[in-house]
């Protein structure tokens, strides 16, 4: 009894832990990036990148090894690093890149992103990369994990504790440090210009109360997964920076919910899944105004006229997503590159309550552990 | 009626043009290496190839673009690449590389990949990379097609007119076409050691035949549709060269049988998707003998252990698998980077026998064209 009133105490009011950490991530990325940026002087500051700063600059090329949550993290960096700082990047699977004799040199830097930094793979792939001569960061939230001490150097999350299986708070923390790693370099290059470079980091500071506007939509989101508790399949779409937020929000339903769903890039669908699609098929699109709105417009009327369901993740005040989707969740309006820290969130929401109608155990989803400390 | 007849005719005595083109699949590789290669005296000669050597050998990196089915055949082409030519490979969705201000230089080779040769996404991508200054090489099916025009040089596949949506021999033909181009740049570029080389030169001539021998299990392969055509949900698991496979294996399900089938790294189950597991999750493994078989063993017993149904691809003689999974198709040994040309056949075959049990139609599948030539 006594370890029942722990865990009620340790939850904080919610019923579970996978929802109290998706409303701490408003204070989650604020703490990951305070103490670290400067907006009014420009400045942005963290040792690990600092003291390495000649390493990121001088690099052919940026591999980010990763598995799970962390990789579609990863994806998100792909597109921050290969905008921000003109480096190209290759996001890879762990437990395929340490199976594969992959390409690795001097001249590569090595970004591994793991929330528990004990994941098997992902150290496997580190000391690879490290036996070929790269130099490699860790990106993790647990202080002095393995990964933390396997690595050249690094930058913590600074999400706390998270106990849920399925990743929320690691998500939005991890793409936030990715975020600051990518602008630091980015001015130390000179290939961002200084108003650019401003912007974002203005507009950065602002997430945490438009993820928390954001939450606010919870009652809505909760009555849409209402209707979709009985779902036996989703598909997830979205383009650019937000094709990662759907294969993350497409996990996240897996996770904890067991409902078979698959994340896309949109305009693939053409290409073969869109045979799937009938008044069957719920399909979560993810369509605010930055970030090829007209052409995820016309993927979602490709899906509306084969009669899907469509759920809508839209900028606030967007009437023409309104004609077309069945439902919208509005949130606030961001650039372009941060959208996936405030795109994500009513994703989580909708897995979430769409478990909990199902009667799922949500903090601890059958068949999985929270950090993969095995092959 | 003349026009069903004229249909019946060049169906060949199958009964859908997806059928005959799956069995044609021995003849289209052997099409396309012959008057190419020559083993006796290890010679590869490609025109398009010959006569632009220098680009690949100087390729900083290879950035392969496609989308659906071609793309998954780029995914086998990045293996091969970095395999044999230890040249960085890239592979895009073309549809997100032409709207995300890609990193191009001039000492990139782009590879774009499509079986019309009129792919919109593709060719925008192309555009994209010529106005960069890139060396463009095209890998097309249609002789005269507008990627074949747009591009710099190529090669085609011959693989003779496909019909049916689902593409089956284009994508076999398109993975020959890549392993002769990697060969030859990893023979001019001393990357492979000559031993090496000539063994898989010999061991590609001796592929059609294997492919003959694997379509030979299409009664047994038919015999476990029957079982598994009722399946709502479908995951199909590899690793290494066969998780391309896995891949396309899922899309060939998706398109003509409308049940949502999805493919995975298998190692990558443990992140998230093992959740799904259930007695009710059929799943079908790659796991042939080469290509960390072992590995692989060890994520089927997980898949097994949670009650999952599994239908593995297994080296001929294997037993290990047989007391693993629930249905095994055994086929002949190959080395691991000719793989996917032979482990692929039995998933198109048991796709195909599922939807047309489904009473789908399985040439012309609801909501797909043959080539996609809108955004």
């Amino acid at each position: 009894e006594l370890q029942l009133n722990l865990e009620q105490i340790e939850k904080g009011g919610y019923e579970h832990f996978m929802l109290k950490e998706i409303y701490e991530q408003p204070h989650a990325i604020l703490d990951t990036y305070r103490g670290r940026l400067n907006t009014e002087h420009g400045i942005i500051k963290m040792a690990g990148v600092e003291d390495n700063l000649q390493k990121f600059l001088n690099a052919n090329r940026i591999i980010i090894v990763a598995c799970g949550t962390s990789w579609h993290a990863g994806l998100v960096a792909e597109y921050l690093f290969e905008d921000f700082t003109r480096i190209p990047v290759e996001v890879e699977y762990a437990s395929e890149f340490r199976y594969r004799n992959p390409i690795i040199t001097k001249n590569d830097v090595v970004i591994a992103i793991s929330q528990s930094g004990e994941t098997a793979d992902t150290l496997a792939a580190i000391k690879l990369a490290k036996e070929q001569g790269a130099f490699v960061f860790g990106v993790c939230n647990v202080v002095g994990s393995s990964i933390a001490r396997e690595t050249h150097a690094g930058a913590y999350t600074h999400a706390g504790p998270e106990i849920g299986v399925a990743s929320t708070k690691a998500f939005t923390t991890q793409i936030t440090v990715l975020t600051l790693i990518a602008l630091r370099i980015a001015n130390a290059k000179g290939s961002l210009s200084k108003s650019e470079y401003f912007n974002i980091l203005t507009e950065l500071e602002t997430i945490p109360a438009k993820v928390e506007k954001v939450l606010r939509t919870d009652p809505h989101v909760k009555a849409i997964a209402s209707l979709f508790k009985d779902a036996t399949n989703f598909l997830y779409l979205g383009r650019g920076y937000n094709f990662p937020v759907a294969l993350e929000g497409a996990l996240k339903l897996k996770e904890i919910s067991y409902i078979h769903a698959e994340g896309y890039p949109a305009a693939e669908m053409k290409h073969g899944p869109i045979a799937l699609i009938d008044e069957q098929m719920p399909v979560a699109f993810i369509a605010t105004k930055k970030g090829h709105y007209d052409k995820v417009i016309s993927n979602m009327q490709e899906i509306k006229s084969r009669k899907g369901k469509i759920i809508a993740i839209v900028t606030e005040g967007d009437t023409t997503t309104k004609d077309i989707a069945d439902f919208t969740i509005e949130i606030p309006e961001t650039s372009e590159a941060l959208a996936p820290l405030i795109t994500t969130i009513p994703l989580q929401l909708l897995s979430y309550h769409i478990a909990v109608m199902r009667g799922c155990n949500v903090d601890q989803p059958r068949n999985l552990a929270k950090s993969v400390t095995v092959e």
